[in-house]
């Protein structure tokens, strides 16, 4: 763990190797602006920028990049200003240096308790596009639908199945997340005869984004060996859906309203600086070999060991108890707890995904799709092998045939209102970690019609 | 016909009746701003404002909403606003209006030629939705790929089935679009085998959009009853798409990298105001009724008797003679032209589609997605009755089995490199047209590797 002069507790995921970028606002100071996560603390860097502490050659050129609501501009400078301030940065906060450490007046303007601090979307998302990476969640899914024999879909070997997600709908952690109400068939009526109601089954999904850096012109494909450059940082992505309506929808253009009425991410971006010594490389790709456009070298390193998970926690009145709850505090470990307390219920990691982040980038604009700064790429459900490996509650409990029981002894197939869903992930290191906090959301009842 | 001092051609699609939005920059002041299209003449309505020619109430406390390089602003002011500027617009147009047209200086700040405006995309899209609503389309395709029996899928009638399109790959009309490479199966091998090549499939879809003006709050539907207030204007919409790469991608999730390479669309802004005269009802929505939130009272007049057309224009080159063409004059008729001149291949009108705008944008919003002021829905392929019917090649070929013949005796199963699509519509009013201009773009060969 790198020592800095501002206190990290033993398991922040937040310590100087860390340095994630957000935007955050205060109660005094409601601007929202760019700032960096260490330890307990939040640094401004609008006022790190004002009180011209980004001295280096590319920053002082874009000397009003952090002076601006939202991260793009510095997400579009790309790799030479992003390792600039990644150094500044980490001269500044380490222990030996004295510049804020030693300067009480400056220190109180610029270092700022992250408990007081309201976080927001740390960029403008142009456009968000979702994936379908992970092998395990493509083959449960595919079980269930069609028999173990056809799991995969033939395309799915060959190439990273997206969609085009919903932008507009894309909140940050803490949002409370309203139950949409949409078509959905109940019974086994033929011809199906719809209804207009609540959702029955509301799922989260255990995902992993990316944001984009600099852009690609239309017509321009980002070759798969570059792609890494484009990529920001990663966040936590629950891509919240409604598996009753999704199945009455999705054919045969994908899913629509069963997904896009939210998306949540976790508000720290975590730069593949901060995530190097994590990398690893994916699964092999050798029956059948991607296509050239999406080969990448064997064995290269640009999958993560992330540690993920994912607790439900249910409201106190939910549980018919009045214990204290539903608030903050991390997720915590199943079994035994008190009503209110979060049951873990996916365990996962992004290192088993099949189809890495720069593929995915590599395939999205292989037609000349443009991407922009700000874009947001996701991989689609996280699932892996063991006993809490499933991404979603879809897979954990086989399409709601079996329920998950959590440590108040209730039992869930899909969410219910006041359910919180809490994600959290991080890199162990050897004696510090380095996190994306949470992303979590509370369910709110249906609005009334 | 309204009658205006500025010179409107008898064919023209811009007269007084019209006043569509668009935003265009000139060679000698580049900053790209709002405008209205009279006859073959732009009014630049940043100057107009900043005249002090748009005194209403509305307008007086927004000034600044036409001082910008895209409409959302004004856009999200809504019908009070637009109510206010069209008001204002047709009495400085209208003949026996001095003010503009005896001020021989004021007059040529203000009014340009349009042959010497370039055109730009005339919103920031945030989000693109695209639509499926012509029941002639999506029975055609359904005969093709399930037989007639099974043509509609069981869902078809019940919702406006849609998907979230690319924002980012949307371009305004005379943009030339590049042909897609992606992955494609040729052949008939089990397991299927693809290979990553120029599609050979490109193919046009005849659409018309919708440009939203003021947005939903996530959490808030829009009603459909509601829904027409949000509705800025209409636009002309080519959502090019490669069928190869689509048949191979689309399962499960719907189309990606066939579809997000390129979107045309007219530069243009039809208002509601323009096309209240050629208002009109949907067919019958009576076997099934739609659910309650996408009812709409009988013979409500929310579609629109727009003739639609398609021309496609070989270069001149590609059919191997040298004569001119490939490049302006409007969309002439079929038979017997000289290579290089334009062949209609398609003659629609939204007048038959199934699902309206408004039951569009209210299931949309259902579960609660929020819409923002200048987010775009396409109605998808719009195909109808009669012997060009067809709103794209692939039904217009039967799948690319029966060839269309254009006038210079050559054939098209898909589009070649160098074709211009041009695509045009309007209303017939008595003696005047209010008009759409056209949507055009030419086919680049594929980028080198």
């Amino acid at each position: 763990m790198l020592a800095s002069w501002v206190p990290v507790p033993a398991d922040s995921h937040f310590p100087l190797n860390n340095l994630p970028y957000g935007v955050f606002s205060t109660a005094t100071s409601p601007l929202p602006r760019p700032g960096v996560a260490i330890g307990d603390s939040v640094l401004d860097l609008a006022a790190v920028q004002r009180a011209g502490l980004l001295s280096g050659p590319v920053l002082s050129a874009a000397n009003n990049c952090f002076q601006q609501p939202v991260l793009n501009a510095f997400m579009a400078l790309g790799r030479p200003a992003w390792a600039e301030a990644r150094a500044t940065l980490l001269r500044l906060l380490s222990a030996d240096e004295g510049v804020l450490r030693d300067d009480v007046a400056l220190r109180s303007r610029l270092l700022l308790p992250r408990s007081e601090v309201r976080m927001h979307l740390p960029a403008a998302i142009g456009d968000y596009t979702d994936f379908y990476a992970s092998r395990e969640h493509a083959t449960n899914i595919g079980i269930m639908f069609r028999g173990r024999e056809n799991a995969l879909q033939p395309n799915w070997l060959h190439l990273p199945v997206g969609y085009h997600g919903r932008a507009s709908s894309i909140v940050v952690s803490g949002t409370d997340v309203r139950r949409p109400r949409g078509q959905v068939v109940r019974g086994t009526a033929q011809p199906p005869v719809p209804s207009f109601e609540a959702s029955a089954a509301l799922d989260y999904e255990l995902e992993v984004g990316c944001f984009i850096g600099p852009g690609n012109e239309l017509g321009c494909p980002i070759p798969v060996e570059r792609a890494a450059e484009h990529i920001f940082g990663y966040v936590l992505v629950n891509d919240w859906s409604a598996r009753d309506i999704q199945r009455w929808e999705y054919v045969p253009l994908g899913p629509f309203t069963s997904k896009n009425f939210a998306t949540s991410i976790s508000p720290w971006i975590v730069t593949p600086d901060a995530l190097e010594p994590f990398a690893c490389s994916a699964p092999p790709q050798d029956d059948p070999q991607p296509l050239p456009y999406l080969r990448q070298r064997p064995g290269e390193r640009t999958n993560y060991d992330i540690q993920l998970e994912v607790a439900i926690q249910p409201s106190s009145s939910s549980s018919g108890c009045s214990t204290e709850g539903g608030g903050g505090g991390s997720a915590g470990d199943a079994g035994g707890e008190s009503s209110g307390q979060p049951t873990v219920v996916t365990r996962s990691n992004l290192r088993t995904m099949y189809w890495t982040l720069p593929q995915m980038i590599a395939h999205h604009t292989a037609g000349g799709c443009p991407l922009r700064p700000g874009d947001l790429l996701a991989s689609g459900t996280l699932s892996c092998e063991g006993p809490l490996g499933a991404g979603c509650l879809q897979e954990a409990t086989w399409g709601g045939s079996r329920p998950v029981r959590l440590g108040d002894g209730s039992e869930r197939t899909f969410l219910l209102d006041g359910d919180t869903v809490v994600m959290s992930g991080y890199c162990q290191g050897e004696g510090y970690r380095v996190g994306f906090g949470e992303c979590r959301g509370m369910v709110l009842p249906a609005a009334e019609l």
